[in-house]
């Protein structure tokens, strides 16, 4: 059986996340139907993570396995000819039969873009979480650093985040801004607990408004305690930039 | 009676452009609805010009003439309160009574973006011109200077242009290339004929594509025919970025 890997790019916006849900669209499901009606088989995909609803990627990765011997330009060009236009495959090919999309996984990227103008915009509707309060952008920077290292993230993970190891190593946070008023925040780590980067980005709005200080990131990841961090920034600013192996 | 001078941002897919058009919902209509709910009048407004069914504007601008005494502020909140999350006014002031958005325009520029990779995009499906042929960079800036200039531009105006004085000048085209393999074509003129960038950028990537030499651009203006001109780009790579005044 071949094991084949895919780079996929999706708009969160219209599905209920990555991860097959039952009775609501997953990405994970119309990739697998796609896939399946050009390998005529039942297909079942395994990605790098999820991503919650309304939650973007420009490379997401995952694998599945087929009996199917198209060559891996004609699997690629079936399958995005019967993907909507909100999911795309940007790039297909086999590799070896043990590589598994999570467990392989080194280390991902996130982004989060923050819009921080007066007003809202139309053309970043879906695409980035608008905040018309200034953000002092200095003490963001001075707040994502403290997140770098091995931490317990118990304080940044969802309430409902069901599993025991909270331990992350977080590789860097970098904070660019443009002329246009867009921040964008990219995260690297080994792994991410469920909401933890949304959680990351609510506490550092919160300093970057002057609500909290920039040092107060070090005893909110020590009281691993939910309560302690910020709100939860909203889902559509997110982007799974990139996965390492 | 106050002159009110209006930037507008907005994404241009769900709207049939800017003008009004009696059965199809416009840019134009919308904004009129929502600022004469504010005002309590029949509010008309006068853009800087029409941008076609598709076309986006990050500031797009525009004036229109009120009775309202309610102060600049408020009144951009109030109209952006009413106002679908594809529009919205980003900046609004008082201005002298003879300004109008469209005589006293010194230049436009408009930004085209295509996507040049192999596959398709999901995330810019609707913000860049999908064109899978690798394309010379080089060759289209070579082309690109040629449009600089006084020229009468009736090749690369549409067939219903509709006006006798077909000569602009443009200022500049300027083409960059990002990582991702996006092509940002920035023109400037001082005014532009109906389909006169999208016309161009056709012609461009003819160029890129090595269909036609650089060159040819010189000989296409001086034809004065629309017929020797390329194909017409898509509506939805289209931006109007800038009115200068």
């Amino acid at each position: 059986m071949r094991n084949i890997k895919i780079i996929v790019e999706y708009d969160g916006t219209r599905y209920h996340g990555w991860q097959y849900q039952g009775n609501r669209v997953s990405i994970q499901q119309v990739l697998e139907e796609s896939i399946g009606t050009i390998t005529q088989e039942i297909i079942r995909i395994t990605g790098s993570g999820r991503t919650d609803a309304g939650v973007h990627a420009m490379n997401q990765v995952a694998n599945f396995r087929t009996h199917s011997e198209i060559v891996e330009r004609k699997l690629l060009k079936g399958i995005n000819s019967l993907l909507p236009w909100d999911i795309v495959v940007k790039d297909l090919m086999e590799v070896e039969t043990d590589f598994h999309a999570r467990h392989h996984a080194k280390s991902k990227v996130y982004l989060y873009q923050i819009l921080n103008n007066p007003t809202r915009s139309a053309l970043y509707r879906h695409y980035a979480w608008f905040v018309n309060k200034t953000l002092d952008v200095g003490r963001m920077r001075e707040a994502a650093i403290i997140f770098t290292g091995t931490h317990d993230f118990s304080s940044f993970c969802a309430a409902n985040c069901g599993i025991v190891n909270h331990t992350r190593t977080v590789k860097r946070v970098e904070i660019e801004q443009d002329r246009r008023g867009m921040l964008k925040i990219d995260v690297e780590a080994n792994g991410f607990l469920k909401y933890m980067v949304r959680n990351m980005v609510g506490t550092l709005v919160d300093i970057g408004k002057g609500k909290r200080h920039p040092n107060e990131i070090r005893d909110i990841i020590d009281a691993k305690d939910r309560k302690r961090a910020g709100m939860t920034a909203p889902p559509h600013g997110l982007f799974l930039k990139e996965v390492r192996y």
